[in-house]
C-alpha cells in the first residue's frame, strides 16, 4: 500500500528530485510488488507506461507481465505500438497470446508487424488452441537438446539458452522431428559425470499431456506427480510446449473461484471484488436471483393447488420451511460431495451404480433419523399425531429423493457433457424445494384421506 | 486400474514366475502410480510392505512416501520397526513428522531409537510447530551455502548435497548463525561466471515467510511471486526450513475441499468419497442436518406466532418459499463473494465500511428489481393488490437485510478470530430464512392493520 502511495506522490509532484528518488525506490522492488502498486495507485495507463519505461530495466518488463490482463489491455490500446513493443515481446508466449486476443483488432494489427518473425510464428501457433485446454496455457519457451550430447556440452548449450527460457529445470530431449524422447532434470544433469551422454541419463518413462486435455485435469497431473513443468504433445507425441507450475497454481485458484461462484449463484467473473463495476456485479447477481425467483414460483403453484388441504390443516404451513430446508441441505450435501469427488478424479461415470447404492442407504438412514426427531418435536409441541406422522413421513421421503437426485444429477450432467458443478448450485436446490413441497402435500393428502 | 489388477494377480498367484514378472512391471512405473495401484489393490498392509521391499530400490521408498497417510500409518503399525525404518528414514521431514504424530505411541517409541541422531533432531524441531502454520509444512532438507564461495566451488558442493535435498533449484546463503543473507537460483548459478563470488550474484531482496504464518497465506505468496520454494524464518530472520511448491498445490486443494464441505454443510473429512466408511459419512452429514433442522424450527415458531395473520390471508403462505429462497440466495451470494475475496487477500478488515456501502446499494437495487417483478406476478395472477404489495415490500426488505448480513458477517467473524467461511454455509442461510419469514409477516401485519 505504501508503495502505491509513493507512486501517487510521484504523479502529483513536479520536483525532478522526487521523481528520481521514487523511481529508484521502485527499481529495488520485486516485479510483482511493482505491478500491484501500479494497479492500486491512481496512475493512468499512459502514466503507468511512462513510469515503467523509466524503471527501464528487466524489472519493468517483468512488472508489466504481472499486471492484470485488463490493465495490460488498456496500456496497449492507449500507448503507442513502438513503446509497447518491448513489453509485449518479453511477455511469456501464452500470456502474450491471451493479451493479443483481448485487444482491439486495429491495435493488434499495429503491433504484430513490429514483432520479430520467430515470435510471430509462436503467436500464430498458440493462437489456435481452444480456451481451457493444455495447448492454450502452455509456453513455447522451453529448453530442448539433442540426445547425442554429453553432459558438459549440454550445460554449455543450456547457458546460452537459459536467458530466453521460462524454465531450465527440466530439459527436453527430442529427435529432429521434435518427437519427445526423454527428460532430464537440471538436478540430474548437475549430478552426472560431465562425460556421460544425455541418452544414458535421460528419463524415458515420460509424463506428458495431450494439447487438448482440460486444464483442470492438467492440474491433477501436477498434483499427483509433484511436477515443476509438464510437456504438452500432439497425437504423434511431438513436443508442442510446456506448462509450468506457477501457471497451474493460478489455474487451480481460478477454477475454484468459478466453482464457488457457481455454487453461490453468481455468474462467473474474473475481476477482484472491489474492481468489478457495480452495474456488472448487479447484473451477474440479478440474473440468477430472477431465474431462481421464477423457479421458486413452482412451489407457490404447488401450494395453490393444495389450498384445500392447507385450509383443512393450516398448521401444515408451519413446517414448510423445515421440509424445504432439510431437503435442500441434504441435496446440496450429496451434490457437492460428488462434484468435488469428480473434480479430484475420485469418482467417474462408471461408478454410477455404486453411488446410487451408497446414497440410497444414506438417504434412508438420514431420513429415518431426522424423521423420528421431527416426529417427537411435532408430537410433543402440538399433541397432533396426524401432523407428526405427516411431517415425519414427508421428511423421510423428501430426504431420500433429494439425496439420490443430488448425487446422481452431477453424473447425469457429466454424461450429457455439461458441467457437473451446475448441480451443486441453488437452481437444483430451488427445484428440490418444489419437489419437497409436492411430496409433503401429497403425503398429507393421502394420510388425511385414509384416516 | 490395470496396475492394481496386476497386483491382485500377483497376490493370488503362487507361481514364482508370475511374481517376478509383476515385480519387474511395477519397477518400471512412476512411484505415484505404484502408490495409487497399491491403494486400489486388495493388498493387506503386510503384503504391501512385502511388495515394496521386493521392488527394492529408490522407487519403493518414493512410492511409500506417496501412499495416503492412513495407509502409511497402518503399514507402520503392522510392520516391524526394522523393516519400516528404511521407508520412514527416507520420507520428507514434514511428511514424516505428520506420520509419526498419527501412529500409536508405542509404535513411535519402537522406531524412534532406530532413526539416526541427525534425523531425530530434525523430527523434534518440526514437531513443535502448530498445524496449519508454515512451520508445520516446511522441510528441513534444503541446499545451504556460505557467501564466501565462488560459483564453481558452489556447484561442486551442491553436487555433494543434492541427493539429500528436496530441491536444489534455490540455494540459500546464510551466515554462521543461519541468518538468511540471500538466495541464488540454480539457473543464475549455471549462467554465472565460474569465478564469480556468491555474494556478488545472490538476490538479497528476499521473499520469506515467518514460521507462524497461516498456510493459506503462504499459498498466496507463492501465487503472487511465482515461486518454486519459499524460505521459512524465525523472528530473527534465521532460516528454519523451506516450503516447496508441490506441497503448496496440495494445501490449496485441501483448503478448497474444506471450504466446499463447509459451504455444503458436511463436516470436513480428508478421505476420498468411496474410502470414507458409511457410518462416519452418515455422522458428518447427520450432525449438520440435525442442527439445521432445529434451526429451521425458528421459522416454524415465527409462523405459529403469526397464525392469526395467516388465518386472515391464507394465500400469504404460498409465497413463503419465494421470500425464503430469494433471501437465502442473496445472502449466500454476498457471503461467498466476501469469503472468497478475503481468502484471496482482496478484502481485509479495514474495508468494512466500503463493503457496507457497496452492499447497501446492491441490496436496494436487487430488492427493488426483484420486488417489482414479484409485484406484477402476484397482481396479474391473484388480482390482489394488498398481497402484491406485501410480497414486494417483503422482498425489498429481506433482500436488503440478507445482502448486508451476508457481506458483513464474514468480516465480523474474522474480527472475532473465527473462520469467515462458516458464514457462507447453510447455518446462516437457515437463520436468514427465519429472519425473512419474520420480516414478511411483520410487513403483512403492518400493511393489513393500516389498510
Amino acid at each position: 500500500m505504501t508503495l502505491a502511495l509513493n507512486i501517487n506522490h510521484l504523479l502529483n509532484s513536479i520536483d525532478p528530485q522526487v521523481h528520481r528518488e521514487e523511481i529508484v525506490a521502485l527499481r529495488n522492488q520485486h516485479p510483482s510488488d511493482i505491478a500491484e502498486a501500479l494497479e492500486e495507485s491512481d496512475a493512468q495507463p499512459s502514466q503507468l507506461v511512462e513510469i515503467l519505461s523509466q524503471i527501464g530495466n528487466h524489472k519493468a518488463v517483468e512488472a508489466f507481465a504481472q499486471l492484470s490482463i485488463e490493465m495490460q489491455q488498456t496500456c496497449l490500446e492507449e500507448g503507442n505500438a513502438q513503446t509497447m513493443l518491448r513489453f509485449v515481446e518479453n511477455m511469456e508466449p501464452d500470456d502474450r497470446v491471451d493479451l493479443l486476443k483481448a485487444v482491439d483488432d486495429d491495435v493488434r494489427e499495429a503491433i504484430m508487424p513490429l514483432i520479430a518473425q520467430a515470435e510471430r510464428n509462436a503467436i500464430r501457433k498458440l493462437w489456435q488452441y481452444e480456451e481451457g485446454t493444455a495447448g492454450a496455457v502452455m509456453t513455447t519457451e522451453y529448453a530442448m537438446l539433442a540426445q547425442n550430447l554429453t553432459v558438459s556440452t549440454a550445460l554449455e548449450k543450456l547457458r546460452l539458452q537459459a536467458p530466453n527460457k521460462e524454465t531450465i529445470y527440466y530439459i527436453y530431449i527430442t529427435d529432429s522431428e521434435r518427437h519427445l524422447l526423454g527428460i532430464i532434470s537440471l538436478r540430474d544433469l548437475i549430478m552426472s559425470k560431465p562425460s556421460a551422454g544425455l541418452d544414458a541419463i535421460m528419463e524415458t518413462n515420460l509424463i506428458s499431456v495431450p494439447h487438448e486435455m482440460d486444464i483442470e485435469k492438467v492440474a491433477g497431473v501436477f498434483s499427483k506427480y509433484d511436477l515443476l513443468a509438464v510437456p504438452v504433445v500432439d497425437k504423434d507425441k511431438r513436443l508442442l510446449g510446456i506448462i509450468t507450475v506457477d501457471d497451474v497454481i493460478d489455474i487451480i485458484e481460478a477454477e475454484s473461484t468459478e466453482d464457488f461462484q457457481r455454487i453461490s449463484a453468481v455468474l462467473p467473473f474474473d475481476e477482484e471484488y472491489f474492481k468489478r463495476p457495480l452495474p456488472r456485479l448487479f447484473w451477474s447477481r440479478f440474473i440468477w436471483l430472477a431465474v431462481l425467483l421464477f423457479t421458486s414460483l413452482l412451489s407457490t403453484t404447488i401450494m395453490e393447488w393444495n389450498a384445500a388441504v392447507l385450509n383443512q390443516m393450516m398448521s401444515l404451513a408451519f413446517f414448510i420451511p423445515m421440509v424445504m430446508g432439510t431437503c435442500g441441505n441434504a441435496g446440496t450435501q450429496s451434490a457437492t460431495m460428488i462434484v468435488r469427488g469428480m473434480a479430484l478424479g475420485e469418482i467417474s461415470l462408471k461408478d454410477m451404480g455404486r453411488v446410487f447404492r451408497r446414497e440410497l442407504v444414506m438417504g434412508l438412514l438420514l431420513g429415518g433419523a431426522l424423521g423420528s426427531m421431527a416426529y417427537f418435536r411435532v408430537f410433543l409441541q402440538d399433541q397432533d399425531i396426524m401432523l407428526a406422522c405427516i411431517v415425519a413421513a414427508a421428511l423421510l421421503a423428501t430426504l431420500l429423493a433429494a439425496n439420490l437426485l443430488g448425487a446422481l444429477m452431477p453424473l447425469a450432467l457429466k454424461k450429457l457433457k455439461l458441467d457437473p458443478a451446475l448441480t451443486a448450485g441453488p437452481f437444483i436446490a430451488t427445484i428440490m424445494d418444489a419437489l419437497g413441497i409436492a411430496i409433503y402435500f401429497q403425503i398429507a393428502f393421502s394420510l388425511m384421506a385414509i384416516f
